[in-house]
C-alpha cells in the first residue's frame, strides 16, 4: 500500500510524561511494548497511571484489549530511560532550548540506531536537529490527544532527517496502530495545527468582540460540520456539497464568496486580562459542572463510538481500526 | 429552559429547491409539515425526490421515521407557494440581487405574519431587509448540509427585525427538530462560515503551496481533531487539554505559542486555472471511486452512528435528538 513496511517494536521509551507523553506511553503497553519513562516530575507515575486507566476502558470498550500489553517502569533518569531503545518518543514542554537541551541529553545515551522522534507542535524539526552529532534520525512526530486513540500522526523530516528514518518511524507508528501521514514540506506548525490555529484566531476574536459565547461557539461546531469533519474532513465534504459536478462544480458555485472579506485580521487578540476572564468564565458556565476526568471518559466514550461506526461502515478512520486489530499483538 | 417555547407548525414554503431547499423541504416532510416548493429549474422535483430518499432512509435509521409525514406540492410560482403559509424558508442563489428580488415577490404574496427566513450563509439580514415592506419578520436561518440530519441553524436578526419573530422562528425550527442558536451580533458570514472559511483559506494555501493534497489533509482531520469536533467543538475539548487547572491553564500553557506567525497572509489564493485543475485532480484521486450519491448515503449512515453514540451518552448533539423524538408528530 506504501513506501514503508509496518514494523512491531518490543521495547521504547517516552522523554517527558505530562498528559502527552503518558498517552503516547498507554498506547505503547496496550500494543505489547515495554516502555522506560523518563520525566523530572514526581507527578510523572501519577499522571501515567491516569492516563493508562482512561486507555484500558477505551480499548476494552473498542474491543482492543488483548492479553500481551507491555510493561512500563519509571526510568531515574534521561540516560537510564534511552538505554537500549530503539525507538524514543519525545514530548517535553514546547520550548525550543528544552527540546534542544533533551535531545542533547537524549542523544548522549541513546544506542545509534534508535529513531528519536518528537511530539512538537510548532517547532521545525531542521531547527532542533541543528548540533546534533547525528541529526539524521529526528523526525517529528506530532500526534492528537488523546494519542491513545486518535489514530493519526504527523511525520515529519528536517534537512538532515533521511527518508529511511521517515520510513522507519512510520511502519513504527502503524504498528502501534496509528495512521501516519508524511508532511513531506516542512512548515512551522505542520500541517494539523495551521488549520487549528486559523480556527482558534477566529473563535478568539468572536469571543473577544463579544459576537459569541464559547457554548454558543461549541454548539455550533457539535450540532454542525463538527459531525462532517469526523468522517469526511474539508474537501470530500465539500466534494459531496458540490453534486455530481464534482470538486470544478463546487469551486465554480462558492469560489467567489471566498473574496468576500470574512475572517478577522491576522493579528491574534491579545490576552489581556479581561479576555482571559472573559474566556475561563464563559468556559466554566458551559463545562463548569463536570469534572475534567468525566470529561475524559466521556470524550473517549463519544470517540470509540465514532470508531466503531466507521468500522461497521468501512470508512475513514474506521478502516485504521480494522487494519489496528490485524496488527495487534 | 430558554426564551422561546418550541412551536409545531403544519405548513410552510420552501423557495429555492437545490440541495439545501431541498434538505430544508425534506426535514419538515418528516416532521409533520405540509410543504409547498417554488423553483424555476425543471429539475427541481427530481433533486427534492433524491434528498427525500436519502432523508427517509437517515430517519428510518435513525429510528426517528414515524407514520405522520407531510405532504409536498410543487407550486407554480413563488405566489402559489407562500399562499397561506405561516413559515417561508428561501435558499435561492447566494448573489445579493437574487436574494432582494425573490424576497420583494414573496412579500408581496405571503401572509402578514409569516416568518420570512433566507438560508443565506453570508448576507447580512439588515442588508436583505433594506427595502422590504414589513421587515421586521425577516431572519437568517442558516442551516448545515444535510439539513434534515445535522440539528444546528444559525438564527440571525438584522437592525429591523423584532425579537418575538427571532423567538418565533427559534421555536419552529426547535419544533422540526433543531438546534436553534441565536447570534445575536450581526456579522458577515455569522459565526459557523467564519470558522469554516479560515480553515478553508488555510487549507487552499497548503495545497497551493505542495504542502499537502487534498488527502492528506482530510486524513489528518478525519483521524485527528475532527473524532473531537463532533462532541466537544473546540473550547470544551482545549479545557479537557488544560487539565484539572481548567481553561486558564490552558491558555497560560499554550497562549503564547498563538503569538507564532503560523497562519498564512488574509489574502486568499487566486484559483487560477492551476490551482483549480490541482483541487480538482486532488479530489478526483481521492474519491472519485464514489459517486456522490454513495458519498451521501456513506455520510449519513456516518452521522446517524455519530448521533446514536452520542444520544446514548447523553451528549452534545445527542440531546437534541432525544428532544427531537420528544417533539415529533
Amino acid at each position: 500500500m506504501s513506501d514503508f513496511e509496518v514494523i512491531k517494536i518490543d521495547n521504547a521509551s517516552v522523554v517527558g510524561c505530562g498528559v502527552i507523553g503518558a498517552a503516547w506511553a498507554s498506547r505503547m503497553i496496550l500494543n505489547g511494548v515495554d516502555v522506560a519513562v523518563s520525566d523530572p516530575s514526581p507527578n510523572a507515575e501519577e499522571i501515567l497511571s491516569h492516563v493508562l486507566d482512561n486507555a484500558i476502558a477505551a480499548y476494552d470498550d473498542l474491543g482492543l484489549a488483548t492479553d500481551r500489553r507491555g510493561s512500563y517502569r519509571i526510568a531515574s533518569s534521561i540516560a537510564d530511560a534511552v538505554d537500549g531503545s530503539s525507538f524514543i518518543q519525545e514530548s517535553v514542554p514546547e520550548r525550543p532550548d528544552v527540546k534542544t537541551a533533551v535531545l542533547a541529553e537524549i542523544e548522549a545515551d541513546a544506542s545509534g540506531d534508535a529513531i528519536i522522534a518528537s511530539s512538537t507542535s510548532g517547532i521545525r524539526p531542521s531547527t532542533m536537529q541543528t548540533g546534533m552529532r547525528n541529526p539524521g534520525r529526528l523526525v517529528v512526530g506530532h500526534p492528537y490527544n488523546p494519542v491513545y486513540l486518535l489514530p493519526v500522526v504527523e511525520v515529519v523530516g528536517g534537512d538532515q532527517t533521511t527518508i529511511e528514518n521517515i520510513n522507519r518511524a512510520r511502519g513504527i507508528y502503524a504498528g502501534i496502530g496509528m495512521k501516519p501521514v508524511h508532511v513531506r514540506v516542512e512548515i512551522d506548525a505542520f500541517v494539523g495545527d495551521r488549520l487549528l490555529e486559523a480556527v482558534w484566531r477566529e473563535a478568539l476574536w468572536l469571543v473577544n468582540d463579544g459576537v459569541a459565547t464559547t457554548q454558543e461557539i461549541d454548539d455550533i461546531i457539535t450540532h454542525g460540520f463538527g459531525l462532517r469533519w469526523a468522517q469526511m474532513g474539508l474537501f470530500e465534504t465539500y466534494r459531496v456539497a458540490g453534486g455530481a459536478g464534482g470538486f470544478r462544480h463546487f469551486i465554480e458555485q462558492f469560489g467567489p464568496t471566498l473574496e468576500w472579506p470574512w475572517t478577522k485580521l491576522m493579528d491574534t487578540p491579545d490576552f489581556t486580562p479581561e479576555l482571559v476572564d472573559k474566556l475561563v468564565d464563559q468556559s466554566d458556565a458551559q463545562s463548569g459542572a463536570h469534572s475534567v476526568s468525566d470529561l475524559e471518559r466521556t470524550r473517549d466514550r463519544n470517540v470509540v463510538g465514532f470508531l466503531k461506526v466507521l468500522e461497521a461502515n468501512n470508512w475513514g478512520a474506521g478502516t485504521t481500526i480494522a487494519e489496528h486489530r490485524r496488527v495487534q499483538p
